[in-house]
């Protein structure tokens, strides 16, 4: 059975990007820190050339893992900052785009990628698409969006360990309240990450849960 | 070598406990959800009598750890209205209260509790007196406080499986930034909690961390 899977990277102090967001700075200050674990050093011994995604070992396992997925969900703010992935985020695999506004990048040549307005249609298509395989969600508004609206199945969060102080939250203030979780998997990762699999269960509230617990 | 360690339940959105606190209300709505997994369920059958604490299994181990420190550091917030724990935490070990003000309950008759309105000698009067025991840190101001001073050495995050969507964090937007900690244990325990222990690295920015790693 397919699955709606959020790959998340978060500090223990829960943010998934450092303060001072913005153009230029997309991570935010000290955000690059989140996401040492899924990539090796620079290519070259100079320093210089372009980071590659980590094979083997634990990380390794969950790299393969989400780029095995059978579609992708992600919002525009995650998709036209990295140049919409070169129309192609990994083996031509369909794309669907979260938007209210039309796209700020040129798509016309991106066969895969389509832009939508609403979170429940995006994941049932890309649950069509993908077949018997997950759906890749990714970015903070996506994965609040679709936990609001109980379309999000599964969570995967690479716990890093670093306080950042501030920034961009993955669950925010103003989240959905009483969302029960099953742990169905924690990976001890390289460099101190963990990672934690949990499963949502729809429609069961904490309290409910609670009481039958209790009783 | 005697360390202290803040011991705090977190929901994984973040929450220490959930919204609307206050008198009465004292862990906010769905808050007690965050501590089912230290107790048992109430004594009687008909559902009244007092929850005991867990024993045996994962999680009892983590609560035995912590009622065996040498001493106890918390905030008025977590002492005063928990009655002060009637004076003694465990064991008769000392307890040492931060707190800016004169105390809010009567600690005439309690010879353990002592008032101080530094974290920093609150800390180190703390570890004098647990020896080669650890310090119990307890409280989201305390622990908060002692990591922006440099004198927490470690944590241990009891990761409930739920999010609560609001309430108190454990970890606000104004905390200290580029702490790097190294993950020391991690403890699948019953019902979905997750206990991650780690330890603080003092003086050690996010920044040269990585610096060092790369180059």
């Amino acid at each position: 059975m397919s699955a709606t899977v959020s790959y998340m990277s978060m500090s223990l102090d829960g943010f998934i990007a450092g303060p001072d967001a913005g153009p230029g700075n997309g991570l935010g200050d000290g955000g690059e820190r989140l996401h040492e674990w899924v990539l090796t050093g620079a290519a070259n011994d100079d320093g210089t050339g372009t980071p590659a995604l980590v094979q083997g070992g634990v990380n390794g396992r969950i790299v393969d893992e989400f780029m095995s997925t059978g579609a992708v969900v992600a919002g525009r703010g995650t998709f036209e900052p990295a140049g919409g992935w070169g129309g192609d985020h990994h083996d031509g695999v369909p794309i669907f785009i979260l938007s209210r506004r039309d796209p700020g990048i040129d798509i016309t040549a991106w066969p895969l990628v389509t832009y939508l307005d609403d979170v429940g249609t995006a994941m049932a298509q890309a649950k069509e698409a993908a077949g018997d395989r997950n759906v890749l969600v990714h970015g903070a508004a996506v994965t609040q969006l679709a936990l609001a609206a109980g379309v999000l199945d599964e969570l995967e969060i690479h716990l890093v360990p670093v306080l950042l102080g501030g920034g961009r939250r993955l669950f925010g203030d103003q989240g959905p309240h009483d969302v029960e979780l099953d742990r169905t998997r924690v990976l001890h990762g390289e460099d101190g990450v963990t990672h934690l699999h949990f499963r949502v269960r729809h429609g069961v509230e904490a309290d409910q849960s609670s009481t039958r617990r209790v009783s």
